[in-house]
C-alpha cells in the first residue's frame, strides 16, 4: 500500500459507553423548564414523552453511561465507522494540510442518526413501549427510527414535513419499506394539525409543527412515546460514539487535529463528533479548535439569541435555554433539511456561550461547490448538510496553503447524499438560491419568545 | 458483545492479487472469436477496444495477478468490505441455519461494480487513454465508472438505456455530479443509434443496443477505449476480491459454508464471490455448492443454450461461447436492471457446463418479498438484483428448518437499493408483474444466432 487512506477499528472497539460532556463542563447547564409553570422540570414531567431510562440520561452528570449489549449489537451493523485521510482532496487543493474525515454514511440509514435511533428504540422497548411517534424533515431521522423500529419490533409513526413529503417521495417509500406509517405534516390526524390546516390548508409544514404533532400523538396514547432526533441531551449523548472512535482513529494516524469540524442543525451531529474532543481538551489532554457549521438560512448560533424558548411551534415542549431564532421562525427551503431548525441543542449552545466552541454559517452554493469537489476527488457523494462541514474544512486547507504551514483538519462526514440528487442537479444547473438573512422575520419571531 | 455480527478485515487484508479461475479449471475455456472472420481472437483484434494490460488479463492462465498499488489505494475507500452474520433474519425464519452475507453496498457506487471500474480506469490511464465509453442499464455500472473517471482524471461517456434514463433520473444526476456525460441510448450521437432511431424513434433501448453504441464510440476515437461492467474474463477477475475476502472472513467466523449464493446478470458478481471458493474446491480444500441466481425474465443459465453469440445487438463485439437467449432478445422491464442481459459470462457458462456450479431462476415478487424481509430484520435495504440471492438464501434456510438440520449459508449482498425505491413502492402496492417465460421470443432470437 503506497499510502494509508483508511483507519478502521474492529467491532470490539465500538465504544462501551457514551460520553457525557456535562461531567467535564466548568459549570452546570441551565435546567429545562415546564412549558406551563415555567418551573424546572422533574422526571415525572417528561414521563408522558420518554421512558425513564432516557429521562435519567437527560439529567445525568456521570461522565460515562454504559451502552447495553443489544444496542452495541445493532451498532455492529456499521460501527465503528471508518475514518479516512483525504489524500486526493489534499492534492487537488495543493495544500500542506492533512485532511481527515469520519464517515457516518455507512449506516443503514445513511447518516449518523441510527446512533441514537437504535438506542432510543431499545430503551423504549425495554420499558414496554410498543409504539413511537416522531417527526422528520429531510427524512434522515425518520428513516433511522423506521429501521430501529423494524429491528426491535416497535410500531413507528412519522410526521413528515409536508414540503419534504412532496419533494422526497423516496424517503417516504424507504420508511414504508421498513414498515413505518408516514403522514404529511400538518396532518388531519392530530388536533394541532387540524388547527393549522383550518387556517392554512396548503401549509408546507415545518419541523416545529411536525414536532408538535408527534408530541400530541405520544401524549394522547398510552402505548406511545415520543422520539426526537436531535437537540436533547440524551440524543447528543448517544452520538458521542462518533468522537470517541475518531479519537482512537487519530491516534492510529499518529496525528493530533488542529481543528475539528462538524455541521450543526439541531446540534447532535456536531456534539457527537466534538464533545469527546472537548472533554479531552477540558481535561488538559489536547488543544484544538472546535467549529460548528450551520446554514445561513437558520443561523441560530451565529445570529440567534441565547434565551429560553420552545422546541416546537405549538409550545408543547419544555422550554430550554438555547440559541434560537424564535420557535415560530420558519427557515427558507434550503436543501440541507437537517439544518433548518430554529434552535440549537442546549448543551451545544451552552458550550458556545462558555466560549468553548466556535460557530460559522455557510450559504447553499459554496456548500454544494465543496460537496461536488469532494465527490470528484474522494468518490463519496456527501449529504447537503455534510457539505457545510466540507466547505469549512476546505477553507481551512486553503488557509494553510496561503500561510504555507501544515494544519491537521478533522471533520465529520455525517451522511451520504443519495436521496438529495435533485439538489445537486439544481446546483449544477445554477438554480440554487443563497437566501438573504431574514432579519425582520427573525426579529418578529424573537419578539414572541416566552417570558421566563 | 452478546453475539458476533460483523467480521471486519483491516485494510492490510485487501487482497494483493486477483484470482484467476482458469488456472484451476480441468479444461481450457473455449476461445473468443472475431465477429467478422469467425477465427480465434488475437490481442491485436481487441486493441481498438481495450488497453493491452486488460487484453493480457483476458487471456491469462496465471492463478494470481498482482493488484497495482494505485488500485489498492482506491479500494481502501470501501475494501475489505464487511461480512455479517444475519442473526436477526435467522431468528425471524426460526431456522437452525447460520446465514452469512458479504456486503458490497458500502462502496461509493453502492455496489460491487467499483471493484472493476477502479481497475479498468487505472489500467487505461496507465496506457495514456484519456476517455472511456461505456453503457449502463440500471445505472450501477455507469455510476461506478463515473466515480473511477473522477478519481483517475478520465473523461467518461455513458450510454444509458433509454428506459432507465427516463425512469431513474437520480442515477443520471449522480453520474453527472461525478463529471460524466450521460446520453439516453439509442442516441443520435452514434451511427448505430441513428439507425435504430430511424426505425423506432421511441425505442426504450436495451443493454445490447447501448453496448453497440459505446463500442462504436470507442472504435471511432483515438483517445477513447471501451469499458464493460461484466461478462468479460478480466471483469470477473477484478471481482474476485469479494470471494477472497469472504474466505478469510468465514475463517474468522470459524465456519465452512454448505452453500455459496450470488445473483447473476452478466455474471461478474457471481464469479467475484464464487470463483475463489470454486478454486479452493477444485484444489480439494473444501466442499460446498455454488449457486448462481438469475432472473426469470432473462434466464440464460437455466433456459438458454450454450453456444457462440454476440455480446451486443449490433453484432460488433467478439463472439463468445456462453449461455444465451439470443443477442437481440430483449427481456421484460423488470426492476433488477442488472439481471436483464441476454447472455452470461463465458467463464460462468463454462463452469456451469462443466457441472461445477448450479443455477436457479427467481421471479420479481418472491425476490422483493425476500428483500423486504431482509430490510426489516437486518436493517439494510438491498438492491433488486441482490434480492434474488436473498430469496434463495432464505429458501435454503427454510429447507434447513424443514429438515431440522443445521446449514451454513453464505451469500453476496451485491448492493443497496437506495435508487430503487419506486420498485419497492410498486411491490408493496402489489403492482409488480411476474412475467411468463417468453418461449416464442427466445426461440426466435436463438434462430438468429451466428453460425460458427
Amino acid at each position: 500500500m503506497s499510502q494509508r487512506t483508511k483507519f478502521v477499528l474492529d467491532e470490539e472497539h465500538t465504544p462501551r459507553a457514551w460520553y457525557n460532556i456535562v461531567a467535564d463542563l466548568p459549570a452546570p447547564p441551565p435546567p429545562s423548564l415546564h412549558p406551563g409553570t415555567g418551573q424546572p422540570l422533574g422526571p415525572d414531567d417528561l414521563a408522558p414523552l420518554f421512558p425513564m431510562a432516557l429521562i435519567l440520561q437527560e439529567v445525568s452528570t456521570d461522565r460515562y453511561l454504559e451502552i447495553p449489549d443489544p444496542i452495541r449489537d445493532a451498532y455492529q451493523l456499521y460501527r465503528p465507522s471508518p475514518m479516512y485521510r483525504a489524500h486526493r482532496l489534499e492534492k487537488a487543493l495543493d495544500t500542506p494540510a492533512h485532511i481527515y474525515y469520519k464517515y457516518e454514511g455507512v449506516s443503514p440509514g445513511g447518516s449518523h442518526k441510527p446512533n441514537t435511533a437504535f438506542a432510543q428504540a431499545w430503551f423504549n422497548k425495554n420499558e414496554g413501549v410498543t409504539r413511537l411517534a416522531t417527526e422528520t424533515g429531510a427524512g434522515q431521522w425518520g428513516t433511522s427510527l423506521a429501521i430501529a423500529g423494524a429491528l426491535y419490533g416497535l410500531e413507528v409513526k412519522v410526521y413528515m414535513v409536508r414540503a419534504s413529503y412532496d419533494q422526497k417521495p423516496y424517503r417516504r417509500m424507504l420508511m414504508e419499506v421498513y414498515g413505518s406509517e408516514v403522514v404529511a405534516s400538518p396532518s388531519a390526524t392530530t388536533e394541532y394539525g387540524r388547527q393549522v390546516l383550518a387556517v392554512t390548508p396548503d401549509s408546507p409544514g415545518s419541523l416545529g409543527m411536525a414536532i408538535s404533532e408527534a408530541v400530541e400523538d405520544a401524549v394522547k396514547r398510552d402505548d406511545t412515546k415520543y422520539s426526537l432526533g436531535s437537540v436533547l441531551n440524551h440524543v447528543l449523548l448517544h452520538q458521542t460514539v462518533i468522537g470517541q472512535e475518531a479519537i482512537e482513529q487519530m491516534e492510529m494516524a499518529g496525528e493530533e487535529p488542529d481543528v475539528v469540524i462538524a455541521c450543526a442543525g439541531g446540534g447532535s451531529n456536531f456534539a457527537g463528533m466534538a464533545f469527546p474532543w472537548l472533554g479531552r481538551k477540558l481535561r488538559g489532554e489536547g488543544d484544538y479548535r472546535l467549529v460548528a457549521v450551520e446554514s445561513e438560512a437558520a443561523p441560530s448560533l451565529t445570529r440567534g439569541i441565547y434565551a429560553y424558548d420552545f422546541g416546537d411551534t405549538a409550545r408543547l415542549t419544555p422550554m430550554v435555554k438555547m440559541h434560537t431564532l424564535g420557535h415560530d421562525f420558519i427557515p427558507e427551503p434550503i436543501h440541507a433539511g437537517g439544518l433548518r431548525y430554529h434552535g440549537m441543542a442546549p448543551l451545544v449552545s451552552f458550550t458556545k456561550e462558555l466560549g468553548l466552541v466556535d460557530a460559522v454559517a455557510v450559504h447553499q452554493n459554496p456548500s454544494f461547490e465543496a460537496g461536488v469537489a469532494f465527490a470528484r476527488t474522494e468518490g463519496i457523494l456527501p449529504a447537503p448538510e455534510s457539505n457545510h462541514a466540507i466547505r469549512v474544512a476546505i477553507d481551512e486547507a486553503l488557509a494553510a496553503r496561503e500561510e504555507g504551514t501544515p494544519r491537521v483538519i478533522l471533520f465529520n462526514l455525517s451522511g451520504h447524499g443519495h436521496f438529495d440528487l435533485s439538489a445537486y442537479d439544481r446546483y449544477l444547473a445554477g438554480a440554487l438560491e443563497d437566501y438573504e438573512y431574514p432579519e425582520e422575520k427573525v426579529r418578529a419571531a424573537l419578539a414572541r419568545l416566552p417570558v421566563v
